[in-house]
């Protein structure tokens, strides 16, 4: 007994060699690693119902160097055209950058990769220098009908990146991340898309010594992606910050953009409001590059007062008391929380577990006073803002809580969970080294249809046998919130975790819940787009399609369900 | 001397008849009246240079009954074929209702209804009952090539109403003015788009009557035109409300809407948020009308506690001293406050003359201070929200103001601003009767460009002798406010007035400002729009008017500038 129990998996610490498989899916620094706990490697055993034995041999890992052996279709006069625009250094055609930069971080495309069989390649890889190379390249390929992909951080998971049609990658990352504005009299930068989360707030955190400023400022957006994604993808596809209950999501946050694309080329004004019609600059939030190119974008940033910060975290009886509690904190009009989640029985389960605080006297504790394991549900949060706003929002939040029948448990989870708030995903590849994926799908719903939602699809994925199923709500309105789920389960057929996980988003959407809350469509969720909207407003985004990019050049095969045949349309 | 001082203008207390044209143009009820007080009257003497003689014979006054002598160009077939859809007793062809349902509140408007001469005339008004008849009449409309104008509570200030090409005007307001959903979960309420602002607030103040709810709520949205305007015209033409700074501009409140459009009938999904590509929901707001016929929406609703109200004024010694310290108040993080107004020195004066407080021991007491006239900026403003919340952004405000040399005035300057907040206009009727013009311009800017806007404005307003400027902000963001210019002048010639307002908007455009902050565009300003918004913005606009109008029968004739003939474009 004793020898099983203190068993370990061997989780791998061996960085990828450059050049693999594996260095392009591995989520982090080749070097860099985190493992699941002892604790949690009990829950997958236990829940996933596995032995030891199953930890002890891998499945492909992709160590191998990439060889597509997938011809370049495009003709080598468009590459040298294209080499005469950008310069031969910012050419690629070998085959690892063919491979890299046309995809993102897909479950699915993480699996294909270990097999060495990347979903979808473009032909050549081009990194603009400025924004005059993208508008020449794109001028260029509507020219000759070339499809264009655009890479910025690499983050998606919804196969946003994916170059279905071949053609070109354009990696804005490479040169497009510079500043080109500081106003501090407006709280606004201006950025080019290509910028990486780490560098934008390092800048700003850092602001009197940057750009000699008065004070010092942060970008108020971080998603779970916050290291390896861009300024542009988090507009282009509306994502969501950890912190956007106080900060507002991305479509808060930006001021204005500048595109390129095939019907022209154009700068949002910028204003803090205006009626002057509809607005041009946020029909394009969301275009995920299937109208034009975002190439800059002035953005808010907001005063970093990390002195003025509290933090809290409670523990609810069940989860309908953790949700009212929430429901009563989003309309109470005393100022929205910062960081602010709650997570159901499961997820709690394993928090607690992640967190060390599992068997500790705290929990003790909490089981003495009544709150049951798989009933009790976690709340963590923060505030942010002036000193005494973020007071005043924590001890509302202690009122509410506490009239909800929570019990408060310091600060202390929060800053476990602060650790891990980018580096959780790291673990996913020491599932799937050993054949278990790890997969998260999210939505949007209003405080009314909250319980329907995560009921019914919850009890969906449990209708799996030995299948984790966690969820918690993260992103908080006064109308709503998301769900984000995260499921575990033993798999190694692509093609049935593909047709479990089209099940799951089919049950998400017959529940009420939005099709994304923050990861964006893709051309993972393209088909489920036109049951979803339904066809009139389908018919205004392909209007919107056809007025920018009448050749169908940008990011062609699926993106948002613009350009599905009619068989891709989901039946449901 | 003393019987001059004494003299005071015959102001008209008589109610205009029905039928006249004063009753179509004049604010207010019938018999409700606001006169310009002695010392504002002696401040309209001394800028505008007149006399008390000036004030003794009334100009075209608009008592007549309205008698058209238009023809109906619209066939009898047509009307016959209406009358078949909502019933003959929602049809009218009698001159009074096509003159008055065929127009706003524009300045000119209202001068060419004293002068009998309606500038356009629809040639049929139609009260559809519900809206499967807004869908017939639209389909009707779209068979025979009809223009379709809409009329809601009928306060456009841009000439957004007017009937330009004939045709049919629809009132919304007559019978679609239904609550349709009210979700206390939420904090939502779905209502038809012709409920108008009293009627829409006092439901929600009176929730637990009319709703069986467990709290009162607010709309949150005040804009000057509160009383006589509906709904839906907030969210069509992009209105903001006194209170914006708390509660958002109507952009932020609206949460789905249900259209009406000759490509199409579709209600957006109620979601706090998505990611499913560019929202459907906010390109429809602010399309006045041109893309399709809003016939409901849902809307955020917030919780009604005037016992948390906190009122605030200061005086400041400067305009920059009052605007940095809007500025602090808007970007400092501790929660926003709900009314908020700047007014530079010259409305600062009249101001104080209107509210009582020139010459009293308060205007001593500033005086003695050093505050000066014409040089002195008074600022008041509320906070609303939870109580503490409320306490903590007026005690943060009170710290900033002090901090910009400002001396505190008690609440008291904002209670007079709240009893005249919706009628103040009521004073146009008096000023038009002797040839007194009283109008409005306003613009979005942010606090970057706001000294050089409203600098280069007022310059351009003062280069015409006596007339006078004031200006205020009073919709405030951390990245900028609005300039509300308010401009009085004697003129009789509408020639040379819409000239002299022609170049205001110039100029407006000129030094950086938008060309409207929340009065909307209409046909006014649609000449502004290609030079403010370029082409390539202007495009994607026409591109979705052509998607949802492809015959261009919804309020056709320059709305938002996207059927002007070319030569309607401001040359610059």
């Amino acid at each position: 007994m004793k020898g099983n129990r203190e068993f370990s998996p061997d989780w791998s610490e061996k960085p990828p060699d450059p050049g693999t498989y594996r260095s392009i899916f591995k989520w982090g620094g080749p070097d860099t690693f985190k493992h699941p706990n002892r604790k949690l490697y009990a829950v997958l055993k236990d829940r996933l119902q596995l032995t030891d034995d199953c930890f002890k041999s891998r499945r492909k890992e992709g160590r191998e160097r990439v060889v597509l052996n997938r011809p370049i279709r495009l003709g080598d006069e468009h590459i040298d055209g294209l080499r005469r625009i950008v310069g031969e250094v910012n050419v690629a055609v070998d085959d690892y950058s063919r491979a890299k930069f046309s995809g993102g971080k897909t479950t699915e495309e993480a699996l294909m990769l270990r097999r060495g069989m990347p979903r979808t390649v473009g032909d050549v890889v081009v990194h603009p220098r400025d924004k005059n190379d993208v508008r020449n390249i794109v001028d260029y390929c509507g020219e000759h009908g070339i499809p264009v992909y655009v890479y910025g951080g690499g983050s998606s998971v919804t196969f946003g990146l994916e170059a279905v049609k071949g053609g070109i990658v354009m990696v804005m990352s490479t040169h497009l991340n510079r500043v080109l504005n500081f106003n501090e009299a407006d709280q606004t930068i201006t950025v080019e898309a290509g910028i990486m989360g780490p560098q934008y707030e390092a800048m700003l955190n850092d602001a009197p010594r940057v750009f000699n400023a008065k004070r010092r400022y942060t970008c108020g957006h971080f998603p779970q992606s916050f290291e390896y994604s861009s300024v542009g993808g988090w507009i282009v596809t509306l994502g969501s910050g950890q912190q956007s209950t106080y900060y507002g999501d991305i479509y808060d946050i930006v001021v204005s953009q500048e595109y390129i694309t095939p019907a022209g080329v154009f700068k949002t004004l910028e204003y803090p409001a205006t009626a002057t019609g509809p607005k041009i600059n946020d029909i394009m939030k969301g275009s995920e590059g299937a109208f034009g190119i975002l190439v800059a974008a002035t953005l808010k940033i907001f005063r970093y007062m990390p002195e003025n910060r509290r933090r809290f975290a409670f523990m609810f009886p069940t989860w309908h008391a953790a949700v009212d509690a929430a429901r009563e904190t989003s309309q109470g009009e005393f100022g929205m929380p910062s960081v602010f989640r709650i997570s159901d029985p499961e997820e709690t389960d394993v928090a607690l577990k992640l967190y060390g605080i599992d068997g500790s006297i705290l929990d003790s504790l909490m089981k003495l006073r009544g709150y049951a394991p798989m009933q009790r549900c976690l709340l963590i949060g923060t505030a942010d803002g002036e000193r005494r706003f973020a007071a005043n929002v924590k001890n509302r939040v202690k009122k509410v809580c506490r009239a909800h029948g929570a019990m408060y448990l310091s600060g202390y989870p929060v800053k476990k969970w602060e650790h891990g708030r980018y580096t959780d995903p790291y673990m996913r590849e020491d599932l799937n080294d050993f054949g278990i994926i790890i997969d998260t799908l999210e939505t949007g719903v209003t405080w009314d249809g909250f319980h329907r939602l995560h009921e019914g699809v919850t009890r969906f994925i449990k209708t799996r046998p030995n299948t984790i199923c966690m969820a918690h709500g993260s992103h908080f309105y006064p109308q709503g919130t998301n769900l984000y789920f995260i499921f575990i389960l033993q798999e190694d057929e692509i093609d049935d975790y593909r047709d479990f996980h089209g099940k799951i988003v089919d049950r998400i959407v017959e529940y009420g819940g939005s099709l994304s809350h923050h990861h964006g469509v893709g051309k993972l969720l393209a088909p489920w787009m036109e049951p979803h909207l339904g066809t009139v407003q389908m018919n205004t985004l392909r209007a919107l399609k056809r007025h920018f990019d009448p050749k169908n050049i940008m990011n062609p095969g699926g993106t948002l369900g613009l350009d599905l045949p009619d068989t891709g349309l989901r039946k449901r």
